[in-house]
């Protein structure tokens, strides 16, 4: 059990923080810092999804590690990874999701993201009557993690978006100006301090495949299947690969995450090197947040669909050629050249980002100085339930709406039966 | 199996319509009516919640007594009726959903309203790449339904609102106005064209308590729970049955939905009657859609928190005392009193409507006409999966964005941190 | 959380108690207490099923009114009452007995009886490696209880049967000799002791009917759907109302419990009181443990299917006329009747019962000193995991199988393929 | 939709063969063909666990290939391969069983084994009174799978067991000797008509990993986790490898199953290859079941735990290193030795089966001729649903129990109690 439940653990704020993949605790982790430091806060974590699969890592390992005391530990994803696998594990997770909040009674549930993991624990809390914050609402991708992260929003509580569009955007959603505590994006806070720590040879004991030299030239490969376009996936990475296998550079790629679609890639890349045996391609499982941020601030160029391709790779400057539509609609600095998942585009978009070299870092999302402003608002939020659209607490103003429902109706509305339905209407 | 699987079934679109509650089927009766007279499109239904429940009348039956094929009984209800089942239910509601999805591949699925059973088919099919029509978007409620609702908006594809209000909202909360596909509210089409059947013995027949006379005056009370102050529903039904004591008019009262508190407010009904015997209560557990449009077209005033209250009560001119805040937020008309639950303000709203009697017909939330509109509508929408929030097809305002973003840093951040991170910003 | 985790605790064994319905606690519980004396033992307690949910009269509100720490309840059944919502119940189960186990970690669990809840909870046990101490192994009888009680006892690694030809029989299945730990059911504890302490008044502040005098004769009904003839239930309590009604005598009937078929036995009781609002008949959702056995020691004849009237009943002498087959199988003393659910047959039950009156004492299912027994079993026990059919270490016999299996195979083919077959056979 | 569907799909018996990994179609094969051929039966295929699963090859594709209609895919296994996940995932393959069993309304479903997603389909259909075959029953082993499959033949109206000794006792453990319907294992069938087509191309096209030669001598290795014994498989693979690695003959390896600990194995099998590069090892995840088999048939020596090496390998005389206690218990003939998981025993027990070479042909599971044997007995027998332990239709001898009871109680009751115990007793 949490050692912070004893002390005066009764008059103690519980904010309960979610973490579904690595990415949640490699963005999370300076939050996780400022609310221990908080004496009014006592911390519960939650590690589910992909934090607790050997097959992935075992990445709550990492977070145990660093000290914290994980409070629950629970399975969600159902093998398959397909759409209907995908749709029933979200089912699951807010079964266990329920299960975990019943015991560790949060006062607040702090999310961050878009996955459906996320999705399910804000859908728990909120038929649970329990206040949800949430970070990096109000931001545009593709796959169906764009649908997810607004629902996200729409059950939180309070907000505490990454961007300043995003902050925007959640007002004009409808989210109470009040409930939106700040911007920027923790991971800054990691990529303003970090220090480079990492060697070639932190690389090389992990995974399989040859030896990367980081001292040289190499390229960061991540791409995850994109739900909404699940089935092509397979040729996407292909692609990709093709693109790479011209280029002949070291390069160091990550599996991808569990999302419909993922077995497909994974089960590319498998084929790909036992068929081809390529001696310029490492593939890894997990890596401690510092340690993937350090060689995403050293790689040369950045291949994939990632978001951290955007938000954290920005703030490094680092080159990023972006294949596909997951990032779609997404915020992006100079540092992003965006490419059709097709081998000649990759190669023209690597060809072009290692010709540029490193950019300007951008604080675009956060400035490095986020998670204790967060941890700041998670001791000064006041817990609320019942939600609503903001819109109605602005001035009222029936007469238009009457005009725009003539217009929608007259717009759909055509032939014979315009006329009566113009006639019915008062 | 549904027999318009028959025929040139390959060519025509697959409409699967759910119905999770005896409320949804009296509002979508008219739409399946209309899908079946399209050629181009197939019917099929998925009954779902309480529809297949005995409990609550086994409503479902008379779906089938009205001529339509049942493809999917799906039963989804954890029993407790608290918010813990309530948030497990609705797990254990996508898996189901997801699993008919996979047998039936409908090219749309049609959802009506708020409910979590309706949320979970909404999750169910985007996360499988299904397109989404949803009916009743954009309203504003109580209870956790309005940020359900809203959610189910960031997952469909297309939208029917009921008012022009809701419209409108759907507009400002992201959604494509091109996705936005007539205004009205189904129901309005059964109250258009209703005729009075009902009798005395209808009602006598059915359920317990003494016999109504409906050629007299008498009530018709509905009062659901409201998830979002869960604990509190015993003591206002309390104040609501205090308040017809009073009264001694006749009365009908409908048994709740199975929302988290349901149990509660049975109980206190139950207890009530056991303990006064009362001869003026009768209690039932289910009508059919005409009989209960024509038990509320012809009632002296209903009493309670059912949404129904307010849209299809509108189109009859039936007064309403609206009873505590389930409703909270959502557009009523001039045949609304709103009330607190509290005895002695139900006593009084009632003496007002009871004076004041029948209000004029309204159609704020519908005109009659809007099956044909819906059909139509499912007809001629085109399939999509990838949405998208339609802010970021506008004008780019980037400039403004970054203002805000000083406001929000600057609201937020107090004290010594507040120069640092001003001077960090960009 | 349960006092008990504090002190030496470390040491304690961990006894982890599933109460599944109001039937569990009242054989459980002199057993909890006397868990609760030993200083070796930890008591935890789980309480699930029908135990936890108020239509059920919310029985784990005795339990703690009786001073016990309840450390989980869990929510399992799935609205319906089908046999397929039935099934899901079962899976559902096992899903939340795993959360449970993984949280109060037990050294053994201890399950009663032969419900799907107690079935669920020994398969989450199972095959998480947890030590399973099972009471009432052994027994025959019908319904799909008879299969679950046996496959619970091959789950179980210890058995604390009721009878010595239940004792007998798990033996013959192949348990080991040595992990069936003493004889006798720990109701009859209760029922050694009882005083009688129920008046009129107890009965008639519950449930809900005309007033029941108990200083007068009365009938005590209790009748369960029987779930491998399910369908046929409604038929059958017509059957036993129809009796009731001809004998008019007053009469106290408890609702079913949750198993396939009941709504179908609770409807027809209600539709019969709706319909002849009988004088004489009063029903009951729950009593406590002592209160029920107060009714069935006192009571002129019982009525019905409940195992209780087997077992405890026989203790008080109390005639019984045991209904239909659901305890077809089990042993039974002279004090019940056996008759087909008809109404003729229940009639002639009746009288001849009530013309007998009292039997003596049977000592059949336990001699009122158990819980001590069981409790001390549970002390010495040593945990282990690896079960294995017990036959296996006894001398071996392979000669005769070859002739066992010359004879199944002879039995079975026939026509052109036998004398292949005996000429492949070895 | 399968095509037997069509025709007079009316009168014909529903048979629902559940598969649910690898080695059941392996399994039962034969018997497909041989339902498929009699006109009297439609069969009904669901396939389940690891047989819909890419990572596990996707064996269900060989079904399909095969010319087999496969009427039901789903996904039931949790990711997370610990004891609480496999318990999770045999509560989610209930519920995952019910609702293709609801559609399916198969007369018979057939079941083979003892892993926990049988079990699954065997609860689910127990408790939607829908009668079960089952094949393997009776038989002796280590693990859970031991519980698992008693407690599938507690719910099983019929069998067909593999042994004679199984049959044996099934008919002691209180099962109906009419229900026991011949013996033997159907993959004998395979084996008996088995033509080796089999080339080093088919191996060395699949998995990873330096070429085979198998006409040179190699080894076949299969090791699964044993549940009972979970945490324990890293250590115990390790000596596997580690006795490999001392004889440096060629090797293939299969990949296992997805039971609790299966993640530790494949772990630990990654680092080694990742380590040491072995030239002798190659790793597979699939096969089909004929060349499985003659591979089994054509290996110098088997080294592991499949229960395939015991019954399969026996038939073709193969040698086998059985390792650990996952086969404690069953029937073996002399073709295996046994050995515990240590490297040093794995090596001694390897060089005594390679000296040795191949042994003389064993019919003690089955005679190659079972499944038209099967199929017959699924054609003539009769279904039913309410079982009882067959032992209440013999003599009763209660006498004989009671002195049983004394025994009982007087080996557990020690010190002051045991007297009056003794006193109480009837």
């Amino acid at each position: 059990m949490n050692q912070q439940l004893e002390g005066n653990a009764e008059t103690k704020r519980r904010v309960c923080v979610v973490l579904v993949d690595r990415a949640n605790y490699g963005r999370l982790k300076p939050v996780l810092r400022a609310v221990t430091e908080r004496p009014q806060l006592q911390l519960q974590l939650i590690a589910a999804g992909t934090m607790v699969l050997e097959r992935f890592g075992h990445p709550v390992q990492n977070v145990k590690n660093d000290g914290f005391v994980v409070d629950g530990e629970i399975y969600i994803e159902l093998e398959g990874s397909t759409p209907a696998t995908m749709a029933k594990s979200l089912g699951f997770a807010v079964v266990e999701f329920a299960s975990e909040f019943q015991r560790l009674k949060p006062d607040i549930v702090v999310l961050i993201g878009d996955r459906y993991e996320a999705l399910a624990a804000a859908l728990a809390a909120a038929y649970m009557n329990i206040c949800i914050a949430h970070i990096q609402g109000g931001e545009v991708s593709g796959s169906i993690d764009e649908s997810a992260r607004h629902a996200i929003s729409k059950f939180a509580h309070y907000h505490f978006p990454s961007t300043a569009r995003s902050a925007s955007y959640l007002e004009r959603m409808g989210e109470a100006p009040k409930s939106i505590l700040g911007v920027g994006c923790p991971s800054s806070d990691i990529a303003r301090v970090l220090e480079s720590t990492i060697t070639s040879d932190v690389i090389n004991n992990l995974g399989s495949g040859p030896k990367i030299d980081i001292s040289q030239p190499f390229l960061l490969v991540v791409f995850h299947p994109t739900t909404t376009s699940y089935g092509g996936e397979r040729q996407q990475v292909e692609g990709i690969l093709e693109a790479l296998a011209k280029l002949q550079m070291q390069t160091i790629m990550l599996w991808p995450n569990i999302d419909a679609g993922a077995d497909h890639i994974s089960k590319a890349i498998r084929m790909f090197r036992d068929r081809l045996a390529p001696t310029w391609l490492r593939t890894l499982t997990n890596l401690s947040p510092e340690h993937y941020l350090e060689l995403l601030a050293r790689v040369s160029c950045a291949v994939g669909n990632s978001s951290s391709f955007v938000r954290d790779a920005g703030y490094f400057g680092t080159p990023v050629v972006l294949v596909g539509d997951r990032q779609e609609g997404r915020e992006t600095d100079e540092h992003v050249t965006h490419v059709a998942p097709i081998a000649s585009q990759i190669s023209r978009g690597l060809r072009k980002q290692l010709k540029h070299g490193r950019y300007e870092s951008s604080t675009l999302y956060g400035d490095g100085l986020v998670a204790e402003r967060i941890a700041d608002g998670l001791v000064s939020l006041k817990p609320y339930i019942q939600k609503r659209l903001h819109y109605i607490y602005e001035e009222d103003n029936r007469h238009e709406y009457a005009r725009a429902w003539d217009h929608h109706r007259t717009r759909r509305v055509e032939g014979h039966l315009a006329e009566e339905h113009r006639a019915a209407a008062r």
